[in-house]
């Protein structure tokens, strides 16, 4: 049971033993289900399953970036990193010389965030769990860091304990929380040294990622850890195998928690949990590893963005179109918003994400809980995707054919087959394709008697 | 033509002469076809006509009130004049003690401001005209004016000409400006005496309302004033009656301009240009002279709200339906939104005015140039509104009848009757209605085929 | 008797009459004694003794200026009049582009301003009387003018009334109350159409200029308006003799008040009460009326400068010495500091101006309503000044002489001749001059035992 | 050599090495002359030379406190830690509700700070060290340290290196440099959970002490470290000990570098290299131990406060009083003034810097690189002081005697003895007492004439 209440502060002994090599103090009796820290032995623990069940969750970017809201959360990078002219152009139109990225964090005051309405809005989006940035990778931790003092929520611009309290909202209703959480930071100084040694020394890995990383998970009890960041180093340097088997095998999360794969540069797609590969990743047939596609409403940023224009904004059949295809091939599907410094989430998300749960609330029965099926796209028909329940095929179809008719080259059908569209009362009409499959009279429909605008399902029984 | 160029500073000498009790060094030949200052001389002027064909316009509220961006654009007024308990908690949460409204000025920047984007998204909405807050009953002047030194958007906030700029986009475009005007300023010193003097002294009229608003038709040439704030005196304090005559026989604009009934307390539906009566005004039959019915995306605000939520935002359909209705009762929709203090305008309000552009591009036909007809909406049938063009009647429905078939009882046809829906290339089957009117059998059409998703209209020719 | 209490708000009827061209309307009952708008009847007016008896009065430059803190309190002017560069780049270099002198306001917050702590340091500091900037030529008005709204220090910064606050607290120490007012305003949208219409308009003068100073004089009862900005016109233009004979005729403060004489280009030096002729101005002889000099403890800025380096400072020596000549030439002693924007008077000022007080708690007697003498200046001994009052004589000598003995060349000493050091106990020893005059052996003091450290004073009584 | 030029960035190796517990990288190859880490070793060590020849330095405090720079420099810790009413009202009075010490970072910006003229300042006033703050007890590191990220001077504020800028100033004029270092951080999180864990965990003393305390020496080459913030535990937890014997042995500044005595809870006044003892400690007879005296010239704060008024700047005469007493009894006299958030040194700390300045102009040989002499402080007449300087002694007088003879009881008199004034050409009048000691006639000198007002200097040569 996950108890949140307030915050115990500094943390726990054990986060702190761990800061400085001491990592040998913590209890290494070696059970006989124990994971070893290696990727053999950490590879071969099963996914628990409430992941693969949960099909659609909502991703939240927030952080400082939030304060400029221009370009992109990646904008200190584009900016300092790049130098990109377009970033210093903004800079010196808008703010005196010499501000810098720091000087933002006042500013991020985070005054309407409301984290019940948040859950609220994301539980009526049919998402399941939520991910939200602890920390981004400008280094800024959205809870009370002990080892990012001053550069944290609560000593800097909300001063609120943001994971916490979304965390909290979040398990009133049941749903499952996963923590983004950057292995690197751009410009800390000391992972900057490290960089310069050719990542042979590991001052940042000891004295930010991995206290950070025990915190989180002690503190917060994630069900999921969204690890990002990974890529200029080796997950040897980030000691991540260490700190999957305690997770695995000691922490209190150890039974439920679910990773991703970006651990390391040599990991994605290949080691950890669940895959992402590379942000947005579409696989074009049904992947032997569970993966979850992320993609975000807003096209070119992760993170708010003040000038987004309605062409930069995912249509809602887009976004429908994105879901069926990974569930069908057996993703899952994480959709990304990025709210306001102020702590808002602007209406044009909340009403895409209010759009995929009304789709939701009539085609979550083939999408939540889905196997793929054995065929996952119809060959001739482009635009059917198939999933599966139990004794039940899915084919959602993406666009309603000329002549009323679907013609499902798949399924075989069987004396005891019954043919239904989700959102309509009464079975449809169909028929055995003399060829092979099935053929689906649609029905003729009112334009206010259509369950959906878009994406519709036909319930097959009893088919092979 | 109008030509913006450079801004002559200060104004000519003709405002200034009005200044002061001057008014009588304002030629006054009275041409034969000159207006007398006295309302049945001002209200027997026609309405120039590209009003009623323009059909659609959008309203903007920009101001001051756009930086706290919360609760309304009456911000002020209930937090000071009303002191309602949320505003002045909203101020003391969010601000140190002592901040003043006006300490709000500078941080409206209006660094985003793109008035060629503006004006794109309003032509693209299907809007031909636009009305822009020049200046709240807060006061705030948009533009340089000579009489609001210091609390302006020249001196304060965005250093620009916000009227200036809009116009000469707009009429790149083509598109007619009109310019809404508050008369009363809810804290104006000299307002306020004037009000404790029972309005029997004009301060106030004479050292700002009246400058101004000769000010801004010599400047900025408007096609229309929409005036507002009168509601507490007659149209005696505000010198109503002289400045309409001067701009319908002097003016520059004394050919096309049109305004509205707010121009005293005993002036709204009764005298003027055309009437909007309260705001949201929505007449239940067709009324005998023009009039435009104003309304807002925003449910709850003219101006930016920060903390909208989806629920406070209409929908789609209910726009629509609110043109229809407008149309057909021969008046003109003027849609509102509120951009931020930064110059944007956020997606869902972007979304809304692309969709109501989208609509007008099938429907359009049916609207812009359309008159009322004999009938407006079907007795029978609760949702058909009527308009028309020429030989052409124009049914628009807002519903899909459950069995494909639409009853019209008001129309009669002939032998050259046709009958089609606009967006759909073939003439649609029909019959008379052996009792009265017409039958017409809607067409099937595939979900993807449907012309709209609401309001769909009949074009019906040589009917009776 | 000056009470103040709650002010009236808004301000009078009077005041407003005046302020379209209705000024006929004050009554204008000629009474014997009453003095006519022209400049022979004003000039004649004796100027009330108090002022001549006060001697030594401080200036505080307060306002707008006092939030850049640099430079000068010219600081918009050489900004945006003259374009000087180094105040472009002071504004480049530490404010977002667009950032203009209005934005400013907000940051004028006075918020450590306790007038009962200013007026007990001037009181301590000796003066008897002080004069503020009511409103310099930025046109910030320290006082809730009811025709500069949005512009004053009510609405924007402070938020409180500072003319009003310190008028109170000087009142409470019987001093006097002066009220620095500038005529011209550099940016006023009016005042550069009457410039341009070559000052043959008034409309600035009737707009904000007379109703300002009649609201000035009517709410705040001043012993002296200290007009300044008259430069650039004539009195003519600023109508400055109506507003003198009703301040000398009908005003509430018509037998206290005293004027200065900035009224017009054509008057400073010629006309008025008292002449301040240029800043800074220091005769060479005893002039023939009665005149003041003011200057600035910060050699180079009226307003406050956070740079300001010691060398900046006028010594104490210096500050002791212009007195001293001042005083000795019939004028008074107007000495000005200036306060930061949080309404502090720096630790450098306080000690200034106890030091003056500090000097005249000893010498205070040759000072305070004294008369200038039949000779002003020590011929032979260049650092003897005397002054006057009743039957005594005080020669004022700045530098010790070598030789212990002090040769006053002027007095001619009697029979009941006495000689005293003020601050010291016995009568000194000294002989007449067998030349001329009078030859005072000074004390040998202790260092401890000086009375002054710089500029000692001899007391004669019964010289001729 | 000292020479700053661009500093390498990020630290080199060994300052990190030290990170994490790997001192024992460092070479240990104990030399001969080495110091172990023990304090009867380490105060074995004598004193660089240079110290005590210096006698008067500067002291600055200057950080995120600079930025309230109200009530004192321990802002943070009254109003967070303590909770007294006073700061908890300041804050509410003027900042809106949650703002954080850490906000205050932004407007740290340090815009106007220009060493070199601060140097200039502190050599005109005669100091030879100036002692500036690198981190006070709140944490912030006036330069880029990489253990404190977006905490420091670098990322946050005046986005300059404070330490190291006014180090490159302070050695071209060959001044020596100190650097102020507080060991503890009142809020920071490592140090309350070792605080929590009554000091027996050392998490923030490896995480934050020892590696600024490295960086610092290594990067600035440090004349002098004044250790601070100790209180509260025991050197053992500071590791102090190691440190200095680092310091002493190894690193760059050992032959030179001065430390003081705060290491420790048990140190203070017994261990380390000076004494400070408590703050403003003055000791009554000759300490066996040299120390030093450090004081402020606003007598209520170190850090700027803006609401400074003159009764709580020391006087001139007291400050030389102080430097004479404390110098004559063998201390070091450290004067403090507190820079303002913009950078500069207001007025009043410039006066009494110069002040003492122009004192030792006169009095300096009696001060820089004297010895205390058989007798400080003259029994019978209470306000003479002694120094001496080989063959010479100084008798420091502070007030004149009333009858203009100074009697010396201590010094006796030889064959070759002469008296003079310092400041004064001529030898002065003198003889042996009877009694005992000497006669000094003091000169009649003019007001002009004296070398000093306070504080005059009798040297004698050739006394016993």
């Amino acid at each position: 049971m996950w108890a949140p209440g307030p915050r115990p502060w500094p943390v726990g002994a054990l986060l702190l033993l761990l800061l400085f090599g001491a990592a040998e103090l913590v209890p290494r009796v070696r059970r006989e289900s124990g994971y070893t820290p290696d990727w053999p032995s950490l590879d071969s623990r099963p996914l628990p399953s409430w992941f693969d069940e949960a099909k659609f969750g909502v991703f939240v970017h927030w952080g400082v970036f939030s304060v400029p809201a221009w370009g992109s959360e990646w904008f200190w990078w584009y900016w300092k990193g790049e130098g990109r002219p377009e970033f210093q152009r903004f800079m010196s139109d808008n703010y005196p010389p010499g501000f810098s990225y720091a000087d933002f964090g006042p500013q991020f005051t985070a005054r309407f965030f409301q984290p019940e309405q948040w859950a609220g809005l994301f539980q009526a989006a049919g998402a399941k769990y939520v991910v939200l940035t602890t920390k981004h990778h400008e280094g800024f931790t959205n809870w009370p860091s002990p080892v990012s003092w001053n550069w944290n929520s609560n000593d800097v611009g909300p001063h609120r304990d943001l994971v916490g309290e979304l965390g909290t909202a979040l398990r009133k209703r049941s749903m499952r929380y996963g923590l983004y959480h950057s292995l690197l930071e751009w410009f800390h100084p000391l992972y900057l040294l490290d960089k310069k040694n050719g990542f042979k020394t590991q001052y940042f890995v000891r004295a930010k990622t991995l206290p950070e990383l025990y915190d989180l998970v002690i503190s917060y009890k994630p069900d999921l850890i969204w690890s990002d960041g990974e890529w200029e180093c080796s997950d040897t340097y980030w000691n991540s195998t260490e700190f999957l088997s305690w997770l695995y095998n000691d922490s209190p999360v150890k039974d439920e928690v679910v990773v991703n794969d970006r651990w390391g540069k040599n990991c994605s797609c290949h080691h950890g949990g669940y895959y992402n590969c590379q942000d947005k990743y579409t696989p074009q047939s049904l992947p032997d590893h569970k993966w979850e596609m992320c993609t975000s409403i807003d096209k070119f940023s992760w993170g708010y963005r003040r000038d987004m224009v309605m062409s930069d904004i995912k249509e809602e059949s887009e976004i429908i179109s994105e879901l069926v295809q990974t569930v069908s091939l057996g993703g899952n599907y994480l959709l990304n918003i990025g709210p306001t410094k102020d702590g808002l989430i602007v209406p044009i998300f909340q009403e895409r994400l209010l759009a995929v749960g009304k789709w939701l609330s009539v085609n979550g029965e083939a999408i939540y809980a889905s196997k793929p099926w054995r065929v996952q796209i119809e060959k001739n028909t482009t635009s059917v995707w198939y999933t599966s329940k139990e004794s039940a095929v899915y084919a959602i179809f993406l666009q309603w054919p000329a002549n009323g008719v679907l013609n499902l080259k798949s399924p075989i059908s069987t004396s005891t087959t019954t043919v239904m569209m989700l959102g309509i009362q009464e079975d449809l009409k169909w028929s055995p394709d003399p060829d092979k499959g099935i053929i689906v009279h649609l029905p003729q429909l009112l334009p206010s008697a259509i369950p959906v605008q878009f994406a519709w399902t036909i319930k097959l029984t009893d088919v092979k």
